[in-house]
Parts: C-alpha cells; structure tokens; sequence
C-alpha cells in the first residue's frame, strides 16, 4: 500500500483552488490516494516573510491575470473573488472540527466552490456555516477543542517546511505550485 | 512576419538558464525567434520587494532543492555554483556592447554554462571577459555609453512590468517562469 500524497492548501489560494480540482485524478493515476490538509498562508508569510500577491508591485498585477488564465488554461471555472484574499482561520476550524475525511474533502472542495466560482466571501465565519450545511456538514467553529486542532495541523504544516499553496509532499520529496504538477505526475512514476 | 519572442533573464537565474536551453526551440515550433533581453533581477527586487531566493526562510531550502530536480526534470545539465547568487552587472554589460544579436546570443549562452555547468563566478568581470574571449566576444564592460545602454534596457524592462526571471512576453501577453512555458506553448498556437 503506497503513501497517500500530502496535499497543503489554503482556502483563499487561487493555485490551491485549481489544484483541487487536479490533485485526485493526478494520484489516482499512480494508485495513490491524497490526504487533504489546509494550512493558513498568513502564517506561513510571517516565516518566509512573504504577502499575499495582490499585495506586491508589478507581481500583484501580473498574478491576477495568470490566475484568470491559469483557470482558462487547465479548463476549470474560475472567478477572482471580492473580496480578495480573505482570513481563511474559520473555514480552517471548519475542516478540522470534521473527523470523517470525505466529509472533511466534501467541505473542502464546496468551500473552495463557493469562494473561486460563488463569490461567497468564505472569510466570514456566517458564511462558512451556510456553505457547511449545504455540504451536509455539522461543523463546529467555536470549541477550543477544534482551535486547538487547527492551531496544531498550522504548526505542523510550517514545521515540515510548507510555505505556500498549493504544496504536495509526495514520499517526503516537497512539489511547490500547481505548475509542478507534471513533476509530480513524473515522480510518483519514478522518482527522477 | 510574426514577431519575435522576448526573452527577459537573470544571468544569476538558474530558472533562467534552464529556459534558456529550451526557449529558442519553443518558438521555433510556432515559426517565431527569440529576442534576448537580459536584466538585472536586483533592479527588479527593489521595485517588488523581493530578495534572491536562498535568502528566504523555507523557501530558500525548497528553491536549493527544486533548482536541480527542476534541471533533470528538462534534461539539463546543472550544478548550483558558488557563489550564488552574483551580481550579474558585468554580464549584462558585455551582452549589450554586443551590436551583432547572434554574438549576444552565443554570448549568452556561454555566461549561462560557465555559471551553472563549469561554476565559473560570472559575477566577476575578469570572468566575463574571459567567458566573452572563448565565445570569440569582443566585449566592452567599462565604457560609459555601454553603461547607460544597459541601464536604459533594465529600465525599459522593469517599465514594461518584468519582475522575475524567466519572463517571456508574446505578442504583449506576459508570462513568469521556465513553469509556464506550457502555457507559452498553448499561447503560441492559439491565444487562450
């Protein structure tokens, strides 16, 4: 039985988004599974010293519109949302206070749905709870038991050197970017 | 006549070099040259904030990582030099006292496997010089009107919005890094 791929996202990430939409038909292919784990780039920005990137000169403008046809490119609908990036804490707590990982996968994909194709602002903790519901999902954003969780899976994913979304770990080696997906494909192939 | 591909580049850039080794290829299949716009991804850092990559926190030690696997992935030869990164000034000045485009390119080329396949310190001018003599390259590093060319062709680079290296433009349509030449192939059939 082969590992499943890690795979880190955050929420508010346009690469994160598109490479949900690949990530389980990439490992099915290689008779692997994927093990879903949001993060929260903020965090990862006060190690890396990094900002959101419509935050950052020439960049900024640079990645909306690869955003838009990054989207057009791997055939996925896509809209850039208002507001944009949002706090993704509560969809985070949302996720973990889940145990049952399709549920858990369930949220994950209708929450990304809702912000990237929607416009639903999923930053707001009101919103994540109607998204959670139509999903069938009985999550629970409020209990210290779950913000522990979240805190902890954050931690984790920073201590195993995560510093951006989205970021596969397949067999220990780290892949950054939906566009190293075809050395991911390569990999789990043989690695190289 | 379709016009040429520009090529935008770092000599420091191991990105850039490897999409050296492919570019000219790439626009061939669509009928299209390249033009070589080296520039100084320093100048581009001041505008973007950004820093050369081993000096970020857990990104520098992925960068370290994806640079090599990144070359064997295109099936080119590489070897992260020392040191790295260098000032590429004097570099960027022999190119542009170069009138003849097919001496800057052979030029280029040379600087590029000096650095990342012989690890020879391209940063140094006595280097270049040397490098520049091998490729049979009579360059001009100290004169002030090669000076004031190369700084007007950085500039002109960072005003058309060049933040990184590599970064290829078709037909005004901008695309960063050697990971999107997929998209850049797409492009040169049909605009997408």
């Amino acid at each position: 039985m082969k590992a499943p791929i890690d795979f880190y996202f955050d929420f508010s990430s346009p690469y994160g988004y598109l490479a949900a939409q690949k990530i389980e038909a990439l490992a099915a292919r290689h008779g692997r599974t994927v093990k879903w784990r949001p993060m929260l780039l903020g965090a990862a920005f006060k190690a890396t010293g990094g900002a959101p990137l419509p935050q950052i000169p020439l960049k900024g403008d640079y990645a909306k519109r690869d955003f838009a046809r990054s989207a057009r490119f791997h055939g996925v609908p896509f809209r850039i949302p208002e507001p944009f990036p949002v706090s993704t804490v509560a969809a985070c707590r949302a996720f973990y206070s889940l145990a049952d990982e399709k549920q858990q996968v369930a949220l994950a994909k209708a929450l990304y749905r809702a912000y990237f194709v929607d416009n639903v602002n999923v930053g707001e903790p009101a919103q994540v709870l109607k998204v959670a519901a139509s999903a069938g999902c009985a999550v629970d954003l409020e209990s210290q038991a779950v913000k522990d969780k979240t805190r902890a899976e954050v931690e984790a994913a920073l201590a195993k050197g995560v510093f951006g979304s989205p970021y596969v770990v397949v067999d220990a080696e780290p892949f950054w970017g939906i566009d190293r997906f075809d050395q991911v494909e390569r990999w789990l192939e043989r690695p190289f």
